[in-house]
Formats: structure tokens, sequence, C-alpha cells
């Protein structure tokens, strides 16, 4: 079980990054995976700002980019991070209409990703070049 | 290599699985994915249909299932996938931006995912239950 | 691009495990994996060794321990594993009719892994236990 | 943690499925994966059906079937899946030592993919083709 | 959940293997992934006598060696084995602030192999070859 | 296939990241992988910053470093990284003999991942806790 590395125990360094994810989320407390994290401070450093970067305004609305996390999440097989994006999308408007439907696709797309292995099928010329 | 089932060598019971795919989508010709798939006809049938039903319409629009679609495929690694659902993407209106952020996302989201399981961070209690 | 180490220029190690290898199986020669692995010997002699004993005679047919190894590498992506299990699964006695229904299986078993993951669903007590 | 829809509580949509794995499996009540994957009827409903035609007769013995589902879910560290597809293929006779060979298998298999993957070892021209 | 055999109740060949392991280690008593292998005697022998050629003394020191078992355990996601290794490398002198960059690194891999694979680079020439 | 973006046709913000890594680097052109990241400025940028960071000096060594990525890469399958990582490692002073080695704890510890999921071991208590 991971070491969970709490605001009053933490180190400046680790304060800073927890406050940082504090008011850019809005939340009172970061979660379980950033405490685990501050193990090693440089790391939880460039993670969250990284993900910050990558999770912030741009073309894709916030809901398509945790369904996307979410996607990634479940192929992986990441209960952590199922929950937690999962948790993410549903507060950025993600139904249970939707979500059956993220469902449906990381089903199908599992299983299709598998059989395109099984025959090994070559890449048709009009899905090839830029 | 796959053995590819063209049109003209296909069973009647191929056949119509081949015309509703061209009917649906448009397309003069099926791609490589259906004619090597065409190996077992009741799993070609199935796996269309399924395909047919999750893709169509929905609460998501196609883009974003699309986008869902590509990153599985990524995360798995299936070359044919990211090819072909890469294409569907770019058609169904995926800038190069919205391409880029999808990128990066699939990125993070690889990442974290294995920063969770390498920590075996407990899920908080607020990401549990309904 | 691995570098294959043809018989003429094998060590001595790795001309009898070479040998083994082709009077096991009856073949002229041996297949590429060998010829690859064969840059460490330690390893090729155990693979080797721990692979007869594997797939040598057992409870179950030589052509369902070949259908479970091709199960295996489909899901994990292996081309060159697909080819050469898919070859020895043919060989052993894998029809086409079969080949489709190892294919559906496949591709079932991914995509409910997958639902299983998404939807993080707690075993039921009768499956629990020895 | 899944929401599970219980019989009572369930739509009659979802109950006509749920009818139905009784009724096909003989069983008095349908196990969690079932009952999570209710959350989207029309995903409940085509998930059964396909594992319905898959795992039905057919040219493979219903044993080898559920063992080639229990690679699979192995290979994908799904624990729900290796519960459930562990139970079933006791239930179709697979005995401690097939078991034991299975899981041979699964590891040698896992153990050179890897293998492959590392060398890159370029497949061999008899194993190509159709 | 796994049998365990204990070692009062193993069979001489499950003892023998267990009798090396902790006279190899230096342990009073196998850890549970000995005892659950020991379900398939041969198994468990071979899986046995393979680690510790691999583990064994070379050119790599025991701690690289934990460290890149980890790596791939934290990869596959199989938290038995981040705990038992990541236990061993710990043993072996892996500090926090090497557990740190051990973490950073599987991060990153994790998520340039996936980037890679999503923009499908092709492998430049200086990378190729002997 | 991905597009490449060479040096020549690159905007002033890519550049800077191009001239960054053949400096850090010592060398004339940066590989095929950043070529293609360029597709989207800012995950190159943060990329190469990320990795740039993680690569760099530390506790582990180089050599140690890049055979980490290397095992990752092999686990995951991705054929270009294990060619650029390879080729790193190599350069870093990775002999014939330690490629041995990395490559057989690779697939032993693919081979005892899969074996712990399929066996679902419960976690020794003293694997457990900080």
């Amino acid at each position: 079980m991971a070491n969970l590395v709490n605001y009053e125990e933490a180190s400046k360094e680790v304060r800073t990054v927890y406050d940082d994810i504090k008011h850019t989320r809005g939340v009172p407390d970061v979660n379980n995976f950033w405490k685990a994290l501050a193990v090693h401070p440089p790391t939880l450093k460039r993670t969250w700002e990284s993900l910050k970067e990558v999770m912030g305004p741009g073309t894709l609305d916030p809901l398509t980019k945790e369904m996307l996390y979410l996607a990634v999440s479940v192929t992986n097989g990441c209960g952590y991070c199922i929950a937690s994006h999962g948790a993410a999308a549903r507060k950025a408007g993600m139904t249970q209409e939707m979500w059956g439907e993220v469902l449906a696709i990381i089903g199908m797309a599992n299983e299709t990703n598998k059989l395109a292995f099984a025959l090994q099928v070559p890449i048709d010329p009009m899905f090839q070049g830029p």
C-alpha cells in the first residue's frame, strides 16, 4: 500500500504543488494519487504541471478530455484511475447514457483491436499517408 | 498476412454484410479489416452489426466516438486500427489541433495509469459508491 | 532487426540446442525466434527446455495447447508469435472453422475483460474460494 | 464499485435479458457482471447475445472455449473474469491437472511473446502466406 | 482466491522446491506466490529453477535486476509482483530516491511508448541493423 | 505513417526544442520520434522537457536508466522504442551479455506477472505497509 504524504507532514516543495492543485481544482484537499506521488517531489511536480497543461483549456472541451482519459484507464485496467477519472467525467457532465456509450465503444475497440492483431490485417492504401 | 476475401469471391452471406457496410458508410468497397474477418462469416456479421450499433447515432457525437476509439487503439498499439480510426476521426472533423490534444491525453493517461499501479494508490472514499 | 545466428556460425552450446529443436520437431532448421534468441545462449537453452516441457505430451492435446498459445499471442499483439503459433496450430489440426471460433472468443474475451474493468465488478461469492 | 441492478428493480428490457441468461445457463440468478452491465441496457443486450452466440455450440467443445477465454482473461489481468471463467471452466470439466497445463502455457506464451518483441524477430517465410 | 499449499501439507516434490527456495534466499518460509503455484508441481519447479538462474549472479548486479523486474511488473499492473519485487528491490539497496527515479522512468516510458504508437513513427536508419 | 517535420520546415517554437535536443545529446539531427511529435508543438516541448529531466543526471546511472526504459518498451511491444532505447542503452555501455540478462529478466517477469494474475495470489503481510 502506498505511503500517503498528508499536507501537515509535507515539505515546502510538496505543499506548493498541493496548494496549486487545490487552487486550480477548487478542492479542500488533494486526492490520494498526489499524496502517494509525493514520495518523489520532482515527479509530483512534473506530473502535476503536465496534467494541468494537458487537461486545461484547449480545443477539446473538459468532458471529452475526461472521457478520453477514462477510455485509456479502462483499457489499462487501472482501478484507481477509473474511479478518479470516472468521478471527474461525471462532474464534467457525463450522464449515465453517455457513460453507457463510452463503455460500449471501449468494449468494441478492445475487441476489434485484437481481431485486427489476430488477422494481421494489412493497412489499406487510403488510410496511409498524411 | 491475412487472407482478404474480395467481393467477387465472397459467399452470399458475406456479400450481404459487405453491402450493408458499403451502404451504411457510403463507400465503394469495404476496407481490409472486413475482408480479413470474412474468414469466419458469423464473426464478420456479428462484429459489423455490433459496430454499426455502437458507432451509430446516440448521445455522443460521431467525432467524440471516433476519438475514443482511437484512444483505445493507440493504448493497445494496434497499427491498423490507428490508421483506420485516425482516418475516420479526421473525416468526422478532428483537426490537427484536436489530434494534438488527443495525443497529449493518451500519453498522460498512460503515464499516470502506470504511476497509480506503481504506488498502488488506495481509492479515495469520495471516488467510491454510485 | 534481430541478429540471427545461423547453424554454421553457432557455438557448440547453441548448436546443441538447435539440434534438439530440430530433432524434437522433425524440422530441417530452427525458426528465426531461436536464431535471434541465440544472442544469449543461457536464455536460448532455458527457454527451449521450458517450452519443450510445457508444450510436450500432457493432459491437454497438442491442438488445444497451440490454440491457447495463439490466444495469448493475439491478446499481446505479437505478430511473430501469431504467425508461428498460427502455423503450428494449423499443423496440429486447427481448421478454418476452428480458427474462426478461436478468433470470436479472443475478441469477446478482450471486450468483456475491459467491460469488467470499466465497471469494477465485485466478484460473486460463488466464484470465490477453492 | 459498480452499481448492481437486481432483478426486482430492473426494467422490462433488462429483465428479458436476465431471463434469457438464467434460462440458457440454468442458473437461479445472473452473476454480477450482468447486473453491472445493466447500467446501459443496449450494451447488456448486445454483449449477452454476442456471448451466447460465441460460447454456444460449435466446432470447439465448451471446455476448450472456456480455457481460451481464461487464457485471454489472465493475460489481461482481469480478476473478475479469471474468477468467473475459471469457475465456468471447472464446471465444464477442467481438472486441476489441466489448469496446471493452461497456467504453464499462459506463462510461457507471455514470456516468449515479450522475447519476440525484444528481439524484433523477422517472420520466417514459411509462416507467411495463406 | 488462490489455494495456498503450506509446507506441512505439501508433497515431497513440492517440499524439495520449497526447501531450495528457503535455502537459496535464507528465508524461514516461501512467499505466497510459490504456495499458489504448487497447484501444479512441474510449473512450480520449472518457474523456480528459471527464476533462480535468471536472478542469480551475473553481469548485472542484484539491485539492477530487481528494478528491471519491478519496471515490467508495474507496466503489467501486477499488484502482487509490485509488492514482492518492490520489497526485494528495497532489500537489495533501492533507496527512496532511486525508487522515485524508477517511478519517473516507468511513467515516461509508458507515455512515450504510446506516443510512438499513436504517431506510427518510422524507425530511423541509424537505429536499425546489428 | 507519421508526418515528419524537418528542421527546415519547422516553426521557431519547434526549432527551439530541436536545438535543445541536438545540443543536450550532441547529435547533428533529432530522431524521427521528435519530428513526428512536432505535429503538436506543446506536446513536443513538454515531452522533451520531461524526458530531459527524467533521463538526466540523478541517483541512477544512465545505463540503468536506459535498461529500465527498454524493459518497459519491450513489455509494451513498442518497436520504435525498442530500437531507439536499445541503441541508447548500447551507447551507454550495455554489452551483449548485459542485454542477454535484461532479456531474460523481461521474459521471466512477464511470465510470473501473468502466473500471479492467474492464481490471484494474496499479498504476503511482510510485503505490505511502508
